[in-house]
This record gives C-alpha cells, sequence and structure tokens, in this order.
C-alpha cells in the first residue's frame, strides 16, 4: 500500500505508535496522545525551532507536555523528528531502565526538556523557560544578535487548568508579559471521572483573559491549517503570551472509544487496536512506519540548517561582543562557576569565622547572597512576597518587573508557582534561581522541590524562620516536620546553618552543586557564632564537624548533637557539663545528607560507637533516632508549637540550657 | 467626651483595638483590620446570624477570616459583640496561652470558624462550608422548615487570591452553584513586597465572573450604605457565589502609613498610634471603650432573639418530623456515630478476617466505605478525579453535582482545594468527610493535611497506589517519603494496613476519631490476607501486633517489621526463616501513632529490647531508625523510583523473599 503523507496521516502515525506502545506495555495513556497528535504535527514539523541532533542547542525552541501522561505523544515526535531514540525503546514503553518511562523524565530521554506527570507542573516550569529566555534575551542580545530568540511551547490539558500552580504560574506570565509563551489548551471535555462539567465549568478563555493573555478561543484542534494560523497568531504578539483553546475529541480515531475517559489512561484493547487501524486508515503493523511517512517527518537536515544559521551568528557575536561572548559561553554553553568563586568563597567564609557576629542566619544568608551575587549574575533571586522577611534582596538586586535584564522577581503569594518556575528556569539554563518563602510554606510548594530533587537541577530553596522561635505568629507558621521532610527527600541536599560562617559554607555548597536542588534553612532569630576561630572550615562541608570537646578521648561518654540555632543553645550547655566535669563533645551538624555521604571513617571521628548521644533540634525528634539510637535522648518537637514570643516557646518546649544539662545528666545515669 | 455611635466610630473602635493590641504585643498586623473595619462593622453588626452567646448553635452564619494575619479583626469583632472573649484577652495577644493567638485558631477561641493564616485556605474552608450548608439543607429541610438556613461569609486579601488554592476552591464554587457563600475581597493593593501591580495584574472581577460567581465590582469599602448594598445584591442571588469587590486603604486612620505595606505586618510605634487617634477623634485610652460605643455593638440581645426564633422552628421540627430530628440531633448536635457502628464495624471486620480474601487494599478500602456509610449518611465521599483508581466509589454513592442531597463531590484535580473542602466540611458540622488521591499528590494537598491535624479535626484523607509498587507510572507517581511526612504529622493518625482486616479497622479507628484527621494508605496492588484467622482482632486496634512467631521465646533472636503490602512479604521470609529453625517473630505496624500511644508493657510484649529488628516498607527508610535502632537493618528506599512493573520494581529495589532472608541472616550473623 502506498503511504500518504498528508498531514492527518503524518499525525495518524503518532496516534498508532502511542495506541501501539501502550497496548504493549498492558499500561498508559492512549487518549491525550491521540487527540492531540494533528496539532503535534503542525508544530513539530512546520513550526518548532529545534535540531534533533543537538538537543542541547541552547537557543532550541522548548517544548513541555504538562498533561505529562501523554508521554507517548513526546516519545513518538522524538523518535519520528530524529532523536535518538530508537524504535527499540519506543517497544518498551514503561519497561525498566527504558528510555520510554511512563511520564516524561528528564535526563532520560534525548529532547525531554522537564518531567512533568503531576498535572500543572509543566506548565509553570514552561513560564520559567520564559522568564529565563525572555532575561537572558534582555542581558546578552545586541542590536541585530539575537542570540536568544525562541518560543516556549507547551501542551496542557484540564487537569493541569484546574490545579492551583497553573493559577499562580500564569497569572505571573501574564504580569511578566511574556510574549514568547505559547500554550495549547487540550479541551477535550474529559477527565478521569468523566465528563468535566460536573466538576470544571470554568470559562477558561476569559480565565486566561483576565491574566492578560492573548486567547485564541475555539480552534478546531484537527484542523492543520486552523492550528498554523493560531500559532502564527501568537507569536505575532510580543507582549502577551498567548492560549491557544484546541477543541479536540480525545482518542481521536478510536471507532468506540474516542471522546469518552474510557480510553484516558488504559490500552484500547486488541479489538479496538484494529479497528482503530481500519478508520484511520493505517494498515502497517505495530511499530512499523512506511519510509516515505519516516520521510516526511524526519526533521534531522532541517534541523541542523536551523542550527547552522545560529552558529554563524554565535560566532559573530563572539568577534564583536568577546566580553559578553565569554560569559555566555560559562553561563550558558557551559554552566561553569566563575573562576575566582572558590577563593571569593573561601575568603567569605574566613571573614565570617573570624567577625563572629551574633546575627539571624537568614541575616548571614543576605549578606552571603550579596558576595556571590556581585560575581554570578546568573543568580536570579526571588521571593514569595516575603523579600523583607525572608531577607533575598540584596543591595545589587534588580527586579525583572522593572528591568528586563534584572536578576531578582518578585514572585508574590506564589510558593508553588514559584518553586515551579524556578525548575523552569533552571532547566533552560543560564541563571541559577533561588526563592525564598518561610520554612512552613515549603508545603505549599513542595512537589515542585520533590520535582527538582527527581531531575537532579540546581534549583535552590531559601526557607526562613525555621522553627518555634518564629514566636508570634503561631502554630500555622511554625514548621515541626518540615526539616525531617526535607531532609528525607532522596537528592535534595538540606542545611541548618547554625551561624553565619557555616551560612557561607551552605551557600557555597549550593551554587557548587549542579545536579541536584538544595534546601537552606535559615533562622528568624539572632545565633550566635559557634564555629572556633582556629576551625579548620573545611570540616563544615563535610555536613557535621566537632565544635567543642572537654577532653582528648576519642569516645567520649557524651555528644551532644545539634543543628541551626540550638548549636548556640547546646554550646552553653556543654560549657556548663565540661565545667562540671563530663567527659563532652559538641557536634555541629548542618547537613545530614552531605555528613552521610562522607566515608566511614570521617563519621567516626565525629560521632562514634559508643558514645551517648544527644540530640537537640527544635524540630521534630523521630528524625533523629537514626543518629542517637535507642539508646540515647532527643529533645525535639512532639507537637504543633504555639504563639508567644520566641524565646517564651523555646524555654516552653525544653530549648534551654538547664532542660538539656539535665537531660545529658539523666542519660549518663 | 460625648461618644458618637456612627458606623465610623463603631469601625474606629475596631482599628484602634487592633492598633493597640499590636503595639502592646509589639508585633502583628494592624494594616488589614483597619482597612476592612468598616466592612466588618456593616457585616457583624446589621447582617450577621448569630449569637455570640452560644457560638455553637448549628444554624448561625460562618465567618471565614481567609487573610488570617488580620486576626486583631476578628478578636476585636468577637469581643466587642460579646463573645466569650474579654479585654484582659486582648491585652494578651500573642501571648503565650492566651485566647488571642497570632493568627486566629479553631479552639482557642469562642467564635473562629477556622484557623487561618496561609493564605488561601481559608476561602477554601469557607467553601467547604457552604458546600456542607447546601447538602445538608437538602438532606434535612422540608417545606415550611428551613432547618439549615445560612450564609458563609469570607474575608480575604491579595495573598489569598494569589494563591493557586484559591483557584481550585473558587472554581468549584461556581460550578456548584454555592449561592450562599459571599466573599469579600480587600482590595487595597498592597502586598508585603509592596504595591501589588508588579506581580499581580489579574483582572480579579473577570476571573471570578469566568468562574461563574456574581461579581459587584468597585465598592468602596469605607462606604456603610454601598457595603450594605453589596450585602443585600449577594444574598438575592441564590445561583451565584458573591465576590464583593470592596476598595479599601490598608491601615485606614493612619495619617503617615495608610496605604502603605508600612503597616502591614509590624507596629504602627507609639508615635502615629497617637496620631491615629487624633486623626480618628479617638481619645479614648488604649483597651478601653465608652460605654455608648460598646452598648452600640454589643449584639447578644439580637442573637439571643435570632437564635430563639430558630429553636422554635427546630422544636416543631422534631414534632413533625421525629427521624429526621433524631438524625440531626444524632449528627449536627450531638456529633455522635450510628448506636450499631460497633457491631457493624465488628461484624464487617471479623467477616474479612475470615474471608482472608486476596485483594487491594484500595479495593478493600472500597469495601469497608460501602459498609461504613450505609449506616452513616454523614459520610461525605469524594476524589480529585480518581474514584475509579481510589475506588472511593461505593454503590450507594450519589454525586453532589447531580443530587443536591448526595454524598459524592467530584472534586476534580484540585488536592488541595479538595482537602481544605474538606476541613470546612469538617468544621460546619454534619458530616465526616473523606477525599481521595494518590498518595503521591497528598503533597500538592500537604498543608491542608497539616491544617486538620493542627485544628483536631476529622478529615478522612485516603491515599492509594501507596509506593514503587504503583508502577509503570514512575517516580513522578511513587511515593517514597511521603508515608514518613505523614507519621510526623503531630495529631495525624496514619495507617498503612496490610490487607482487607486491617483496612476495616483503619477506617473503624478513623471514623471513630473524632478530634484529628486521619490518613488511610493503600495499595493499588493486591495484598494477600495476613492477619491470622484466630487472631483477637482487638490487638490490630493496638496499631501494632504479632502476627506469627516460630517459637514461645518471650525475646525471639530477630523480629520482621513491616507495614502495608509489605508484610505478606515478610510473611513469607518468616517462613523460610522459621524453616530454618531461626526464633523469628513477625510484627505488623499497620500504624506508627497508635503503636506509640499504647502503654509501654504492651509495646514491650511486642517489641522487647534485646530482639534485632529488620523493618521492612517500601517508603524511605530513615523513619525507621526509631524501632530498629543502629544496630538494627531496614529495607527500605534512598533513592526515588521508576518507570516499570511494580514485581519488577520491586525486586529491583530489595523488596523480595530472598533479600528479606539474607539481611535477616546476616544481622544474626
Amino acid at each position: 500500500m502506498h503511504a500518504t503523507t498528508s498531514p492527518r496521516q503524518l499525525a495518524n502515525t503518532i496516534r498508532v505508535l502511542a495506541m501501539d506502545a501502550v497496548q504493549q506495555a498492558k499500561s498508559g495513556h492512549p487518549g491525550a496522545p491521540m487527540g492531540m497528535a494533528d496539532i503535534a504535527t503542525v508544530l513539530w514539523r512546520d513550526v518548532l525551532k529545534h535540531n534533533p541532533q543537538d538537543p542541547s542547542w541552547p537557543d532550541r525552541d522548548r517544548f513541555v507536555l504538562s498533561n505529562g501522561h501523554g508521554s507517548m505523544l513526546l516519545y513518538a515526535l522524538l523518535h519520528l523528528t530524529g532523536y535518538d531514540l530508537p524504535m527499540s525503546e519506543l517497544k518498551r514503553f514503561r519497561q525498566l531502565h527504558s528510555k520510554t518511562p511512563g511520564h516524561p523524565e528528564y535526563g532520560y530521554t534525548p529532547g525531554v526538556e522537564t518531567t512533568t506527570g503531576p498535572l500543572g507542573a509543566g506548565i509553570a516550569n514552561a513560564v520559567g523557560m520564559a522568564v529565563a529566555e525572555k532575561t537572558l534575551a534582555a542581558q546578552f542580545n545586541q542590536p541585530g544578535f539575537p542570540l536568544v530568540d525562541h518560543f516556549t511551547y507547551c501542551f496542557l490539558g484540564d487537569g493541569c487548568l484546574m490545579e492551583g500552580v497553573s493559577h499562580e504560574a500564569c497569572s505571573l506570565a501574564g504580569t511578566l508579559k511574556l510574549g514568547k509563551l505559547i500554550a495549547f489548551w487540550d479541551d477535550n471535555g474529559i477527565s478521569i471521572d468523566g465528563h468535566v462539567e460536573g466538576w470544571f465549568s470554568d470559562n477558561t478563555p476569559q480565565r486566561f483573559a483576565a491574566y492578560g493573555w492573548q486567547v485564541i478561543p475555539a480552534v478546531d484542534g484537527h484542523d492543520a491549517a486552523a492550528i498554523a494560523d493560531a500559532i502564527r497568531q501568537a507569536q505575532a504578539n510580543p507582549e502577551q503570551p498567548t492560549l491557544i483553546c484546541c477543541k479536540t475529541v480525545i482518542g481521536f480515531g478510536s471507532p468506540n472509544k474516542a471522546g469518552s475517559h474510557d480510553c484516558h489512561g488504559a490500552p484500547l484493547g486488541e479489538a479496538e487496536v484494529a479497528a482503530v487501524r481500519a478508520q484511520l486508515g493505517w494498515p502497517w503493523p505495530a511499530f512499523e512506519i512506511p519510509a516515505e511517512i519516516a520521510a516526511a517527518w524526519d526533521q534531522r537536515a532541517k534541523g541542523v540548517a536551523k542550527q547552522q544559521v545560529w552558529q554563524q551568528l554565535w560566532q559573530d557575536y563572539q568577534g564583536r561582543f568577546p566580553q559578553l561572548a565569554a560569559e555566555f559561553s560559562r553561563r550558558v554553553l557551559d554552566r561553569q562557576l566563575p573562576p575566582q568563586f572558590a577563593d571569593v568563597a573561601r575568603g567569605h567564609i574566613l571573614d565570617c569565622q573570624q567577625q563572629a557576629q551574633t546575627m539571624a542566619t537568614r541575616k548571614a544568608s543576605q549578606n552571603s547572597i550579596g558576595v556571590f551575587a556581585g560575581m554570578m549574575p546568573e543568580i536570579l533571586g526571588g521571593s514569595a512576597d516575603l523579600a523583607g522577611s525572608n531577607l533575598t534582596l540584596w543591595p545589587a538586586a534588580k527586579a525583572l518587573h522593572q528591568h528586563a535584564d534584572g536578576n531578582y522577581l518578585h514572585y508574590g503569594v506564589r510558593e508553588f508557582g514559584m518553586n515551579s518556575i524556578m525548575n523552569g528556569v533552571a532547566l533552560h539554563g543560564g541563571f541559577v534561581p533561588f526563592g525564598g518563602t518561610f520554612l512552613m510554606f515549603m508545603e505549599y510548594g513542595r512537589n515542585a522541590v520533590r520535582m527538582a530533587a527527581l531531575m537532579g537541577i540546581q534549583s535552590i530553596f531559601v526557607y526562613t524562620h525555621d522553627s518555634i522561635a518564629q514566636g508570634e505568629d503561631g502554630p500555622t507558621h511554625q514548621p515541626v516536620e518540615q526539616v525531617p521532610n526535607l531532609r528525607l527527600t532522596p537528592n535534595l541536599s538540606t542545611w541548618r546553618p547554625a551561624d553565619a560562617t557555616e551560612t557561607a559554607v551552605a551557600w557555597q555548597h549550593a551554587l557548587e552543586r549542579k545536579h541536584g536542588p538544595t534546601a537552606l534553612v535559615f533562622s528568624r532569630q539572632n545565633t550566635e557564632a559557634v564555629v572556633p576561630k582556629d576551625l579548620d572550615v573545611d570540616l563544615i562541608r563535610r555536613g557535621a564537624y566537632v565544635v567543642a570537646q572537654s577532653g582528648e578521648q576519642a569516645v567520649p561518654a557524651l555528644i551532644l548533637l545539634a543543628t541551626g540555632a540550638e548549636v548556640g543553645l547546646a554550646l552553653q550547655a556543654y560549657q556548663q557539663l565540661a565545667a562540671a566535669g563530663t567527659a563532652v563533645r559538641l557536634v555541629s551538624m548542618p547537613s545530614t545528607d552531605v555528613f552521610d555521604a562522607q566515608d566511614a571513617a570521617y563519621q567516626a571521628t565525629v560521632l562514634p560507637a559508643g558514645s551517648k548521644i544527644l540530640a537537640i533540634e527544635a524540630a521534630h525528634q523521630d528524625y533523629w533516632y537514626k543518629y542517637t539510637g535507642r539508646d540515647g535522648a532527643i529533645i525535639g518537637m512532639r507537637s504543633f508549637g504555639e504563639s508567644a514570643p520566641g524565646p517564651a516557646l523555646m524555654q516552653h518546649f525544653g530549648f534551654s540550657v538547664e532542660n538539656i544539662v539535665a537531660a545529658a545528666q539523666q542519660l549518663l545515669v
């Protein structure tokens, strides 16, 4: 049979691949790929600026599948356009260690720009990518040299639109006038529970108009010409992000399941798979694509040509703007720290150590940000409307809503949006984003923190007001279980520093840690300096170290183990105990994950077997059994806090020198 | 000086009380109370149906301060209208164990309907209260007997509107046509970072119109007549919730700080406090209120009269509809379980025990829901668009969007909205809400789970797909650190049952636990029955119990400690080890918090000191050191999962009989 290469038949290639791969895996979501195949075909063949043979080309258009359960749509596109994703991988859809996991996973599959699946997160990532593009363009482009000039496209479904994070991110996208963000709403009227009108009756065009978006309503998502027209209109508007509302039929091509949630999240079944083949006029077996169709899909030559245009531009740019080009190379192409980074960091850390100032670690953090941002214009800071409380603004910060080439984003009261946008910024490249909120409201953005850890990207989460010592705002604002929750997150590095010196080390760590996020947890209240002036500060970088010891024993009778502001308290208790003749050691452990990654020998020098350990931290106690065992003791939290001045609360909940001393003495009985 | 009782002067009473209390506490938020005082005065004096002397009157109007940082507004209103909140408590604003904590706390202060502070949560609670009112009315009202007939009012600020949860909850409120929900937007143009236009430029009236709300735009929030008109218009529309957009000046009355974020979150300072007194014409000292003004505020007599009308209605209703009245008494007034509850629960549990069926615990959960809902019409179920996956629908469930008197809410893809709405339903009374999602997406709604625990209310959180065994959807959908996160939450009871019998016990526990929420964590995959047919099932209710033991030792050499689906796996390992002659015990621990609450003697009979403990759970391992100590071992997760069929993943990550046996043998060396 002769294969036509009409837009519809090219789209059918996606439909059949998706349906067959889901059928073979015996699980997955055929409905969305089949419904959005026509849109995807127009976008990926006629519009998208990309080079399948170089997925890292920095000026490529970005594509985000926010409805990530439709992963086979993306895998089909990547395979067909020529990315390094052979058919053998499509056949292994959803199998262990394949390049085709159930949802698109950043780092697994060439061309997957972000991990999606948790609904709404993808569109928020896309907003972040568009923020990065716009800001990077403002920082680097020169007249006649549009070095950074690409679009961000995003597919999303009803589920993404129902999720609150879509509100947060899309509202901010409108305010920031992200004209190069173009989203396609897969308006198929179906979610898992069925026809959506019983639980989702928003006037979505009106909603997005309220955000300041350009809205193109009522586009037939199965009409290639209408789709192409809409994309042109979207691209032509530089001042507004665009929502293209695409009326589609979920599972298009399935004679018995199209338009129903039956095709959303389960294989069609062998009989229906055959019926689809008949309906679409697709006689070829599973995973076989006629050569004419494969050729019509192949974007490799076109991609190379597109990138060559940019390479020429880049070469000319390097000649004309060598300093900017060097910085672009460092930040975007090589993703390297500035050459002076290590020296500046060390100088700053030693300064903190010698000055030994009493200050809140959030204030110390602000000082560190100032030092690091001075040599790292790639730092893109921000806060969820708590700049003055988180102390995330530094003297040279410039707000993005006032300066296109700025380095600070006022995210508004949008923690989840902020964290997801940060992830998009980090994924885009050219920036190291950080964003602040109260530690308590980590929870609002929690899944984005996890996604950063899962993707292994460098988002830096700044959390202040880190315990009940927060004080008068009361238990709604006082973290208890939040620090342990961060520590239990794989591939997230968490620091709760005790003083300004540890804070500086924590920031250094976060900025050096390219392949994973870091959570920096700071106090509202003042903390005294605990790092001894003669300490080798490299020990802090090992996650835990000995602050003081009353004797020379390799295995002291007692170890006080503390973090954050409680190290200062423990130091006072240590002094009393030492004065009373107890063989006692004080250990500060700003980062449990970093300490856990040290060799066993170092770990044993800090926490030798045989010592009784008393852990002290104003957070949920249960985490600390890991280090104290069942024969140690813990001064921690087991309940929520209260509203009262911080010092009164610390006393009330047992964080006092006398209580530490008493617990220590009891432990040694 | 003679005290006038004009609406403005009555509002000034609030302004001065708020400003003085914040000044005395040296912390707090004067701006919002001063800005919203005129609105509050109209609402609380002229409109609100309440009786300050009976805050538990079930048909009172509900009032929610979603911008909870303005707590002094609410405390002033409660004090002035005659609730049991004396001036001495206002003087102790934000002090330890006062009735005036920094944010309104449910259970601390008579008349506080919900705990607010985390922004956006309050409006979502209010949506839940309105859902409860509408549904309860449909279930109980009879022609001429509007037993349930009240409004829910909510104040909210820009911060609430920026938060994503406001989108989720307000979108659903529009769909559900909650005509008796009336929200007041404090449109003051200020958030903590300053003037909001740089980060918040939504057309909010257009946004809410898109949700299907009635929007009353551009109301002067300092004009008592305009506010009263708007409220009348809102009340007159039974088909749509209403947003009243109130233009206000933050810190109204402060000559130097009004209209600026300087008065948002800090005391005004002594000088400005004096300047406010002069500007407002308020010569009286702090915390002194002239008798004429106090009398004009006092709502006690009016409140008694209003409630008496309802009491007469209720008395007549009892005569005319004795069966309905008995049920109303049980569900709403007494909040009691049905009398047959204990017997039905026991019978169901024993049935499960004897049938010993292999099934997924999510399926067992569905069966339990069916049994309990059969006698508890107060159960209001739901799921965030995963009814068919969570198995939260039971045969007699009726959807609220189709039946006003139904018992099931299709929440849409809105986890945070769902959980916050559930909390509002629970707070309203008359219902026991449960809501399902994948355990992974607990994170989206996480802060509402915490708020339920903090408030001590009976929301039941149903989580399925509880581990990497979820399978093909991959790590974005596979919980690792989520179960420990739940367990670390104070006052949350968490159950991860092993089989159908434990599932039935878990549901019984959740339904009996009136003063706190319960998280029920269920498997996607089948689990074999592990509860022995001769076990005293009351032991399961102690959180952990001995499933099997190979000998009679009080202190066996080895204890296998497992939860959920891993108990079945551990049982196979136990059998191998026992057959090889090891003195081994198998303990199932479906609820760590319940076990921790047992007396020490019982704990010691289950987990005696001296046994080596090997914990097995497909969740983050670090939680288990609490029970294993440092000399036990743990088979758990330390990384994220992968996309592959569940059985392949379990094998890959070490959850296999041979690996358990090997770890056990190593532990005993």
